[in-house]
């Protein structure tokens, strides 16, 4: 079994993983950590892009399960010798890792590894594919908040037509019965989502998921016009009154103050979770490559 | 004892790398991996050349026997501050380390470092001196596949001038009885290995080693035309036929489709032992560090 | 508790951890080290400046007591994407490490971390700021040497004015009775300590701690003359003749030879303890590690 897509989970494993990513966030909090069931177990991160804190979230989540862990810097890989992505996973395949972890530039890269590798292939982020592990934690969060999914108002807004976030999210939190609201520069939403204004997105909103914008883009929309994407599509004090009176502000981080949200909101004591989904990313991590390596101990 | 050259090893040491490289290959490809008998050594992958794959290998080789593995990033060491090979051997030493696994881009340097520490070394290949771990996994893919090494005719074929790989299996599976060819292009070809043309080399071949070639040699040999060293000297389909029906296909990786061997011949699912190569790599490279490090646990 | 500064330190715990750094150095030495008291404790090394003697020594030392270690590499970090160190410790935080051992560029970043962090924070070197682990490695090499500090006269020489090591030593060494001598040249002598000439402050000394002086600076200072800084400011045979007869050299590496020391001083077989620093610095962090998560093991 491999996490490629939302799609790959039944609605089960979903509840199971937000289940034990729960118990794995208090089990997080306790003084000592020496939970052995992965013990022996060879997980490899491969990461041919650089993401600081998601691969440190997978290097912790695996450590604390027992797993063995060994990281494959892909400025140093093969892959600059002109070596293919198939190649690659055919090596990686060899040398018989028991959990394969990838993140990867192109999207669809990791479904291409996974139809090689014998072992169970996590998506950590593929282009402008998905990001399923962060629509789980995300998932695990609101669903710890607020003690239910269904029947939430939750407004994603930003770059939606390049965020591999937003897609996962998109699938997972209307699965759970979210109501979904979407909004960003005209320029950067894609086709298939019905995008509104900002302002009616976060409306009445429970939750408000802001995603982080490129610099370089954010250059090609507005050119260096300083907080010009934050009066326009970000998140203001002024815009986050218009929420619900319990709503709660996310983003998958790093965040970029002042530009896609204002720093005040984003170090809200009460409402906002930023910090939260940091904490819940190791936890549902640790229950993701549980479940998925749970069959090759028998 | 040290693990430099080919030559540091006995018969009985090379037969027993072979067999225990063999059983911990059916041992990896088991559901669980739990042998802890280096369990509490430190082991230091010094590399100061990039590879991933031997770097991952070693990685992976030393935590199924539950060494701890500490890897030095060369790009980041003190060797960029001017510091001599001898001080960093002298500062590794003082971390009392239980093994040292070495690559560097310069031959020679891992025994220069061997001679400083009190711990095992292990080349990982040095310039254009050995990379013994490689002609063992080698030797061992060979021997778990026709049973035996004795008597096979081998061909090394490319640049054998700068190959480790080329220099190590040459002694390794000359002493292990085996019929040695060696074909590449006339500039490539070192003064003391009698060179045929390739045709002639693989001719009735038993086993074909292919080696890399450079991308910077390759142009200066032939400047940009494209399909023209695997023309003259790489393994093509056409060259193949003319080797031993039962033959098989070798190379260190990672491969340059269309360069020194065709993608088909490569991807060959019953003759290609390419991948099979990277497996039997982290198995022999298990018994290569159980062995060195078995004086020390007493 | 955490480790920004010396004077983070009551006098009992420095005794306590020079007495049990002495005792992991015997530990290292032995051939099986197994001690797991800090089994399934994470241990995370943020190093914002490189430094792969300090890191491989952290890593060691929390890999002995059986912790597992994380680190941050922070080329690929998000700091490159703007986000402040306030976020960034925010986020490590939320990951739950029992121990974070950063090094930072910045005076006082460390210090800025371990506001934020719930766990102790070592501060393995903050710009021009403190290097406590060091200078506590370099009083156990002292005492263990010397059998005590107390009433030792010793040298510190060199750049001064932007030495952290110095900076740490000064004050650990003041407080456990040593008589310090600073020199250096003119431009790098700080205000606030009272430097002399450099043959005055080795004169009679008992230990010499010569300092690394950065390329650039050293050029800035005297241009591009060859042999001029170790003529005026450095450790030359001569020099070290005005010592104790029993004097000592030390240096924190990694060494400039023929710069700040002539290399037959470095490499003295019974009078220089530069490579004995190395081996007690595992040893000391060993200590420290084991001190500050004591009260998160209950």
């Amino acid at each position: 079994m491999h996490l490629l897509s939302i799609d790959d989970l039944s609605d089960a494993q979903i509840t199971a993983i937000l289940d034990e990513g729960e118990r794995w966030f208090a089990y997080n909090r306790q003084p000592r950590r020496n939970d052995h069931r992965l013990d022996g177990l060879t997980i490899v991160n491969a990461f041919f892009e650089n993401s600081t804190r998601t691969l440190l979230s997978f290097e912790i989540a695996a450590n604390r399960l027992g797993a063995q862990v060994v990281t494959m810097q892909v400025e140093h890989s093969s892959i600059k010798k002109g070596e293919t992505l198939e190649d690659t996973a055919r090596t990686l395949n060899a040398m018989r890792p028991d959990a394969l972890v990838i993140r990867h530039g192109t999207s669809g890269a990791p479904a291409s590894v996974a139809a090689i590798m014998d072992c169970p292939v996590v998506n950590a982020g593929d282009g402008i594919g998905e990001h399923p592990t962060q629509a789980l934690l995300d998932a695990a969060t609101v669903r710890q908040h607020f003690g239910r999914i269904d029947g939430l108002k939750i407004a994603i807004c930003g770059d939606l037509k390049h965020s591999r976030v937003a897609r996962s999210n998109a699938k997972l939190l209307e699965r759970l019965g979210a109501r979904l609201r979407f909004a960003g520069p005209p320029s950067l939403m894609p086709n298939d989502l019905g995008g509104t204004g900002i302002d009616q997105a976060v409306d009445g909103a429970d939750v408000v998921i802001m995603l982080r914008v490129q610099r370089e883009r954010l250059e090609e929309e507005l050119g260096d016009a300083p907080g010009e994407y934050l009066a326009r599509f970000g998140l203001t004090e002024e815009r986050f009154s218009r929420t619900s009176p319990d709503a709660v502000i996310m983003h998958p981080g790093p965040i970029n103050r002042g530009v896609e949200i204002e720093g005040t909101l984003a170090d809200h004591p009460t409402r906002s979770l930023i910090v939260r989904q940091v904490e819940m990313g190791v936890a549902v991590r640790m229950a993701c490559l549980d479940l998925l390596t749970a069959e090759r101990l028998g």
